[in-house]
């Protein structure tokens, strides 16, 4: 395999296989046709056509709408339609910075392809010229994506708080990292990609950070998410990603886009680099 | 105006206007209409359909390829429809890194609508935790762009020679940086656009790199192409960018690669980041 197979199968979806969401004039989202007779059972909420599912038609604000979806949403859960609620509003944007246009429970932005955004930290470490990441695997009994392989620090971005602030807390929680040093994370860009798997569609954008860490600090977790942390030399990074599937599959990106950032990927030694940098970003 | 302007004027070109130039079976460039009557003098060597222009039918290996191209070349250079003839062969690639189908005349890559390949590189100075950056001032006399601010050092990427060895060999033609500082230059990404201008089109691909330099270094311009260098603080920096179009069209985007990257631009600062991160890569 190669490092372009993960921009592949990040970008696996079929969207023939799913009908446009809509909100007012904007599309939100994608219905996959497994969904359509849970969704038609919710007339007043979904309003199905042939080309389009129109949400919350008779609703015509943020709170409105909000309020006309949650009832179908509760209903999906329980009929395992939708997994892992978490009571968590997500914002509802076209793109990143637009006012939100409604809010929606975190665990159905993948059954209606609703677009998330979240933060994800490389922890690294430099030691003369040769870089480490720290990596986390995440817990077995972890409900999404259990023991694999993760960045160090990663989380959704829920209303309310803005992304710097996300990423303090997130580090705070998953890996005991105090402000003190979360604080010198910096933004250095975002991937992007349209995921389809079991609980439906990711078209997320998640923005990445670059966190460097003393040589003598080391993560530690206390919510239970993650197994164990591990320094790894940047080469085994690179293969392992390179030759697995054994990091949570976004998280292959977030890691590509490092090595590309921090030259250990070069259009000299990289033969798909251009492929590479326009896919991190699809 | 704002940053996503400069997305905009990179990659202002309508390709309606443009008949694909094919090479057996690969799509590699795109001729303006404008250009139609004096490729039809030239049917051996460019054989014009309805949908596309077939390029050298009758050739069939990179070396025959090259040479029966080189005749109308040279005859549209002498008409003036091919401006400021190099002598410097540019490779013929679907990709970078596949293997050069032929070569081509770097000046008559616009022309062809061809994609031509090059080095931009950020000259950069820390002081504490400011980021300063040296920015170039094209020469008043210099063909292409004159008169107009430039990253440090930048060139275009010539066969036989790899992008590293591009980069050393620029930065001490342009700018004297010694062979001992501009090896620690990083390779950090890619930018590239469809550019359409006076002189065709540029569906081309820029390598960042980034080259820290010490503080009491100062860039020196000994082949004439350069006016002066100045060491500007980033925040002057982001705001030309961001309110002008002071810099030659793809510098912009070099930048604003550098300042997403150095977390200069955030997306909790600039309502466009997403937007940004995208098109930097159209």
């Amino acid at each position: 395999m190669s490092y372009l197979d993960h921009i592949k199968h990040c970008n696996n979806a079929d969207l023939r296989a799913f009908l446009p969401l809509t909100l007012g004039a904007s599309r939100i989202g994608w219905v996959h046709h497994e969904l359509g007779a849970a969704v038609g059972r919710w007339p007043e909420t979904f309003a199905i056509s042939e080309l389009s599912i129109a949400l919350a038609p008779h609703a015509d604000d943020y709170a409105t709408c909000g309020a006309a979806v949650e009832p179908a949403l509760r209903a999906f859960a329980n009929q395992g339609l939708i997994m892992g609620w978490r009571d968590e509003p997500y914002p509802v944007m076209r793109e990143w910075g637009d006012p939100p246009l409604m809010q929606i429970e975190r665990a159905a932005c993948p059954a209606l392809g609703v677009r998330a955004w979240g933060v994800h930290v490389n922890g690294y470490v430099r030691r003369g010229d040769e870089l480490y990441m720290w990596i986390a695997q995440r817990a077995a009994d972890k409900p999404s994506y259990p023991g694999m392989l993760d960045n160090m620090v990663a989380g959704g971005q829920p209303i309310g708080i803005d992304l710097r602030a996300n990423v303090i807390k997130e580090a705070a929680e998953e890996a005991s990292i105090p402000v003190e040093i979360s604080q010198h994370a910096v933004a250095v860009g975002m991937i992007s990609y349209a995921h389809q798997g079991p609980d439906g569609l990711k078209p997320d954008q998640m923005f990445c950070y670059d966190l460097e860490l003393p040589d003598d600090f080391t993560p530690d977790n206390t919510d239970g998410e993650v197994e164990e942390f591990e320094l790894w030399p940047i080469a085994q990074l690179a293969e392992t990603v390179r030759d697995t599937f054994d990091f949570k599959f976004n998280c292959n990106l977030v890691i590509i886009d490092f090595l590309i950032r921090h030259g250990v990927l070069t259009p000299d030694n990289e033969p798909d680099y251009a492929a590479l940098c326009r896919g991190l970003r699809a």
